[in-house]
């Protein structure tokens, strides 16, 4: 959401609590009434103390915040995580959610679980917020609080945190373009209420296409699930689904198998970043387990069809769209130096240099043009490596004595952030993936196809996903189908 | 939903499609375009022909429809079912699910795993749809279907089905007892997706009350759960609430805990059907699980708190209303005889009398004071052996040669109905339950409490739970518990 109409959202009562947001507990100088509106919760939230431990604030519970998170010292640091979202996603595992293969919870681990000291910790808290302005001399941001499904009773309000050290790990927003209708009648594929709606709208549309009194033409486009967008994302959600259909339809709706469909459509060659003979075997198999491949450009997006470039109209019943990931608006807004593509300026050391103890991690930062390193892709590797890199570096800055903002002390900062690519993966249906071990598109190496690399694409997840919890619960399902080949 | 409310919003489409009910296949006297706008789905839904399976059409997908449907004999009926609702959900374990005791999918069945020839049996449908209204001189149903979610490209459409028999297991409605604002701001609990609502609210109040700037007198309101009616469900949901305080907000929420309170309201005495030794076992256990109970009669619910009839206000952040069942208005609106309390009045052979080929059971059925027989409660299972002995007196009735409409043949339909109470059971919290086996309420028998009627209770319902797959799934969960002891 953009700063601009969050600002505009301002409640009443959050303009009334405006002026005292830096009460610090029972010795407060307000009235006990304003005590009261205040409360206890922001005891702790204004500047550090010299003896007390310094404050790390990270925006976001992505791939890059969460790592971060948990690898983060709490010895020496409070933790207070801003975001509109509890839980991390493991987003590469999000398609096979859609369909059932996996469950949501499998795919979602609630922070507190990551980085426990946000729920027990005295100084330490998650705050189910959106910040919305930073102001580096004070070394405070602006927050408002996500009050979605509770605003009958509570409206939004804003309050401050002072920081020590501040770290954006806010993520992208999906691309759409500037094409009309997307936002509002396609689904993108990035939470886990994104999977959720999908599965929702599949079922539905399989259950009313077999009531009486639909048409032919509403049953075919009630069951023509449109993919827009090549990429990994894309063609592992065309790939789950279209197994779904030949494994699950065809057996449990079996009065209109006939009728279902899956289209990609993508504006260049699929999974572009890939090795030319991963990406022939992908198209190989999309279209083996039934995939219609489409070159085309999406023009516009109405709720019952989409429009092609030449023309050409495509009705659908469901419509996913995943053709990567921008800047988002609240990143647009930050006062910031920006790499090119508009994502918050780095330096070697993901420090944003202009502004003293602010960084920016994941998808929302990229290197300067000045440190002549290209900005590296939106990826989970990414993203977990920079939270990891940067959990270090904070961690060597406290033990020096250099926890605290504006901290005079000369810390070295250790050696910069350098990106090895361990390659790419993506899945192309059940037990057939992709696995692209070239560190760039132009460099040799070695690529895999097939099961062997399925198995590789999942364990390389199993080895990245947070919990023991979640490992479980992955390979228990991993297992089970390896009882079924 | 009224049958009247349905009719009204009658869309454009359905009009259209109202005068070609009973197009039956390619052989068709229609228009090749009327054809199209009729579909392939009505083949077989006007009446079926003397050498053709005969049709059962069942409303309702609970714990009498979905019994019934899962011991019909598929090799000599067809079986329709028109419900809203895909699943059967396990209404007794509903209340686990809300504090995340057991996931949301152990406790909801899938109908076409249940009879799975509604899938693929050529003349077998499940119908997501509403039935408005019976004919029962024409043998047929007029149907809507349900497409919310769907509605800006689909509105929902009229159609009619055609039956042999007709059984009505189509339930009953949470009563509000007319009180103001009940609908608009309380959850019930008795479909999953009510659960998921109670535990979203919950997760979002402990997570708004952490966020700074919340005042002490709005953190206790968003924190205090109240439950209205102490039956069964009421006090489940209380004590399933107060342990997941004590086991899990205390460590998951500390910042929070001393805030969270649990309060039940009651207008007469909780678990009133229950002995008198297990009424004051359960209170005991409440309120030492902190559970604050209040006797007391609501007048007014408001989006924030609820007024009691002696004027008190009592704030709340989840408000859950278990209050008891009520005939729906579909059943109100039907042109039936009634039973005492205005259920569809059934003979002891569960028919309704007044019209041949018509059965109701389940919630939606009582006895007509005709018989002499008492209204059996609105409990699981009562519906679920009505299911079963309906499924056997259809499955006779068909193989005397009776299974199709208006059959002259005069077929023995096998003994009557006769209900035997097998006991109550209620859990006050984990691993805490009552078993109450006497046959009424006035009668001497044996009744429980503890560990080992918790685990009764469990296994009472594991032995019920449909099919493999979600017993496995509770059967797990219930391990994972005994680990934890």
């Amino acid at each position: 959401m953009a700063a601009s109409s969050l600002l505009r959202s301002l409640s009443r009562i959050s303009r009334a609590l405006a002026t005292s947001f830096y009460h610090r507990g029972p010795c407060s100088p307000f009235s006990a009434a304003a005590a009261d509106a205040v409360g206890r919760g922001l005891a702790g939230l204004g500047p550090t103390a010299k003896g007390e431990k310094a404050r790390v604030v990270v925006l976001g519970t992505g791939w890059a915040g969460s790592r971060l998170m948990k690898d983060l010292d709490t010895t020496g640091y409070d933790v207070v995580c801003v975001s509109p979202r509890n839980h991390m996603v493991f987003t590469p595992l999000l398609a096979s959610t859609c369909v059932g293969t996996l469950e949501f919870r499998s795919v979602a681990e609630p922070l507190a679980r990551i980085q426990p000291a946000v729920s027990k910790s005295p100084g330490s808290y998650f705050l189910l917020a959106r910040c919305t302005g930073v102001d580096p001399d004070a070394h405070t941001i602006d927050c408002e609080t996500v009050t979605e499904g509770e605003k009958d009773t509570l409206e939004p309000w804003k309050f401050k945190v002072s920081y020590d050290k501040l770290v954006f790990g806010c993520g992208a927003e999906a691309s759409t373009f500037g094409i009309r209708g997307v936002t509002e009648h396609a689904t993108f594929l990035r939470e886990v209420h994104h999977a959720q709606e999908i599965r929702r709208k599949l079922l539905l549309n399989l259950m009313l296409s077999d009531v009486p009194g639909i048409s032919e033409k509403e049953k075919r486009r009630l069951l023509h699930c449109v993919v827009v967008g090549g990429g990994p994302t894309g063609v592992e959600f065309s790939g789950e689904l279209s197994d779904f259909i030949v494994r699950d339809v065809k057996q449990r709706y079996s009065h209109v198998k006939d009728y279902v469909h899956v289209t990609l459509i993508e504006a260049n060659e699929i999974l572009s970043s890939f090795d030319v003979r991963l990406r022939q075997y992908a198209i190989n198999q999309l279209v083996k387990s039934g995939v219609k491949l489409v070159r085309g450009i999406v023009k516009d997006v109405q709720p019952d069809k989409l429009i092609l470039d030449n023309g050409e109209e495509v009705p659908y019943g469901l419509l996913v769209w995943s053709t990567g990931v921008g800047a988002s608006s609240f990143v647009k807004s930050l006062p910031f130096p920006k790499s090119p593509g508009g994502r918050i300026g780095v330096d070697e050391w993901l420090r944003v240099p202009s502004v003293p103890d602010v960084f920016a991690i994941g998808d929302c930062s990229g290197f300067l043009e000045s440190t002549g390193k290209e900005v590296l892709p939106a990826l989970a590797q990414v993203a977990e490596r920079q939270g990891k890199y940067l959990a270090v570096l904070l961690n060597h800055v406290m033990k020096a004595g250099g926890g605290h903002a504006n901290s005079k002390v000369g810390v070295d900062l250790g050696p910069k952030f350098v990106y090895k690519h361990l390659g790419s993966m993506a899945t192309v249906g059940r037990y057939k993936a992709l696995v692209d071990l070239r560190q760039s598109k132009d460099s040799k190496g070695v690529s895999i196809a097939g099961f062997a690399s399925w198995f590789i694409w999942r364990s390389a997840y199993l080895t990245r996903v947070v919990s023991w919890r979640n490992r479980l619960y992955v390979l228990h399902e991993f297992q089970t189908h390896i009882f079924f080949l």
